[in-house]
């Protein structure tokens, strides 16, 4: 019977799924914090969204426009490290290692938004972007030198 | 033998594969409506696009940037709900239950699209976005409560 | 006993995972290139970032603008890529039809990175766009006829 990796069975994809899917969420929640935003500083994108103002002009604002460059950064970041996470799970890697490449990664990511909104001096953010960009890349490598 | 879920024997899975293909390429066919435009236009972002302008400079078109932010807001939305997509088959949840979900999302972004091209008037595309929103978190709650 | 498609066992999944991995590494790689130009030419997005002018302005520069529409157009085209050939998998395609399709996938937009920063004349570039593109409606094609 061959093994199957993409069941809950398997440790490494129920931690993937955990990790993943929390990756995605906090990712996923910048967009109501972009429309809070919006709404706080009354401005918008589009002039069909303006409540407030009769002349209906769209402007852009540094603290929306930080939230929406934080978004953009998870999405450059979360999405290839899932990508990569499905792959990595068909090669079979040892459990406590790719545990703790989803966990560092997650918290890294969580940490980077912190940084970022708060914001905390640098270089906060930059070591938080490295080390998610790191486990990605550890990951990456695991998958190529196992394919190849 | 254990039961397998990645299979297009699997109604869940085959009806996901039917309904995020198509979300996916919903979301492509954004670039090619932005190329359009761009030449309608004749507003480009790079100097070297530019075929009618002898000067060659670049400019935005608000128009233009109507069809990237619909660009941007799918990748925010549609590419989370693939890959949580790919995460809740893994969970075996109701074929029926699941189906709903994953219907309700392509179509709350088809017509987010129209809502933001036309434009309708809001809350039409706030709605249509809060939808697709509401189905995703729906899925991701799922998961967490199989695998936490 | 079923067929495993999402194994290492299956041609066609190990190739998908050597250029789905190699495509979002390439794509990634953007991240730092951006970094570096900002440096460079000391144009930082955020106030916080500025290491050499007391004033802390944030300004805008053209170089790293491409580089982060470069970014941008591959976030716009790999991620579906992967996101389809993930779905492709699962049809159970002929492998070497498959392998020319990743293959050409990936090196199309390699020429595309190359195009976009050098930059060579178009339609260099927007050729490169049109080839990736239509590799990966290809393969959607190809899943919505099996599917539906």
């Amino acid at each position: 019977m061959p093994t199957l990796y993409y069941t809950l069975d398997n440790a490494v994809f129920r931690n993937f799924l955990f990790y993943a899917v929390a990756s995605i969420l906090k990712m996923m929640i910048m967009s109501p914090l972009t429309s809070r935003q919006r709404f706080e500083k009354n401005a918008f994108a589009n002039p069909e969204d303006i409540p407030l103002d009769e002349r209906k002009t769209t402007r852009p604002d540094p603290d929306v426009e930080r939230i929406r460059r934080n978004h953009l950064n998870d999405i450059e970041n979360i999405v290839p490290f899932v990508l990569i996470g499905f792959c990595y799970i068909a090669c079979n890697p040892n459990a406590t290692l790719a545990l703790w490449h989803f966990r560092i990664f997650f918290f890294s990511r969580l940490f980077h938004t912190f940084a970022y909104q708060i914001p905390i001096r640098q270089p906060s953010r930059a070591l938080a972007f490295l080390v998610g960009f790191v486990v990605t890349v550890s990951m990456t490598a695991q998958i190529l030198f196992q394919v190849y």
